[in-house]
């Protein structure tokens, strides 16, 4: 067996997430699988490096599956990217060994979210980035930001719905920085793993920082007292991206 | 009766184009209408600087609509930007004298077309630009826009479907500029009107030029045979956006 490594780009608009839907919803792995089965002709699981969820677009998410058939990168991908919808590209095919898994064996995951500041939205720019009319204070975000880095149980920025619960909720952020350039802000979150809608929890923690409505020690509250309904609301899944993913 | 000019700006993507359909279809000037009567509370027809087609789209429209409502325009553009739909904004009311029409009192009207020089497409990218798999020469589509540029009977460049053809096309192109940055050339295009289809059959035969299938010759003789069917195919329509309009 062939193990093919795909690494592939998404506009996250209009699928429901990148996990296939029992209810046939669209979606990415769903996509992929569909065009992929047509292509090797044999059934294929499209393994992904993680999901990401409704809205959520990626710069650069893996992939991998295994095939049988014979059948060259160069055409592959050809006729993959022939075949795909213009919202979701595989702009690279590696051939990997039969032990790598594209969520196994990762080693390091990036995520960014993007804001525009502007009292008004602008069609030609704000379906990569959630547009925020109010101004923030970046000293603020910066210094929420350094409570949360390093390994902390993140039980209060995962999501509540139980089937996404992860038993343990330790993560490492390695890096989180803000920056500021012209009327964007880019939030640089990055990790081993990530629990679920853990960046969007982040994020929108980050924002109520920077609006003045939390206090660093709030912030640490949060971690100490591990309760997600105390904790700020996501931020818009649209304002996301899956980055970079390193294995 | 109060005039209010509108400055607004979409993503054509999905559009059928500015004008009003008999069957219906979502268009630019239907969704406007729309939303402007229901907030207006009576019947309005809004005049937009001109169409633009399926799938164009625009930074800097700019249409009319008179209005017997006494609604001032901080309420009245939020009340529309709250109604509208995501890919299409109103960013600007003026009340303007009830002689201003956006499309005769018109002075200049400038489009603009952005080409990503890639061998592969990107989600995330191409949704304003066309990806172009092919190198061009830049010296030969500025030496072809040169021949372009100024007054000429631009018939061959205009739409061939006879509703749409004008009679006298006779028009100033006052600048045709070309430029490179990165991956990316811009095709930047300003007159006081354009034919239908004008812009994409231009940019459609600068392409070419920057091709080598096009000599300089082959496009003089394109203005001076008057031959549309003689003449290259309009670029897509995605990469075209209105750029600015003038009064």
């Amino acid at each position: 067996m062939r193990n093919l490594k795909l690494t592939i780009a998404y506009d996250g608009t209009d699928f429901k997430g990148w996990q296939i839907q029992r209810n046939g919803e669209r979606t990415v792995q769903g996509e992929l699988q569909r065009i992929l089965e047509k292509i090797l002709c044999h059934p294929v699981k499209v393994i992904g490096s993680g999901r990401t969820d409704t809205g959520v677009h990626a710069r650069q998410q893996v992939a991998n599956v295994l095939t049988s058939s014979p059948i060259p990168h160069e055409p592959l991908m050809r006729a993959l990217n022939n075949a795909l919808p213009v919202d979701l590209v595989v702009y690279k095919i590696d051939e990997v060994p039969e032990s790598f898994h594209a969520r196994y064996s990762i080693k390091q995951k990036t995520y960014r979210y993007t804001l525009r500041l502007s009292p008004q939205r602008d069609p030609l720019q704000d379906r990569f980035n959630l547009q925020f009319p109010e101004s923030l204070n970046l000293t603020a975000m910066r210094q929420a930001s350094k409570i949360l880095i390093g390994a902390h149980d993140f039980q209060a920025f995962q999501s509540t719905t139980p089937e996404n619960k992860q038993k343990n909720s330790v993560r490492t952020l390695t890096r989180l920085t803000i920056n500021k350039n012209g009327d964007r802000i880019t939030i640089t979150l990055t990790a081993e793993g990530f629990l679920y809608k853990m960046a969007r929890n982040i994020v929108g923690t980050l924002i109520l920082a920077g609006k003045g409505e939390l206090k660093p020690s709030d912030i640490m509250k949060m971690l100490t007292d591990q309760n997600r309904a105390a904790a700020p609301k996501p931020a818009p899944a649209h304002g996301l991206c899956l980055w970079e993913t390193k294995y």
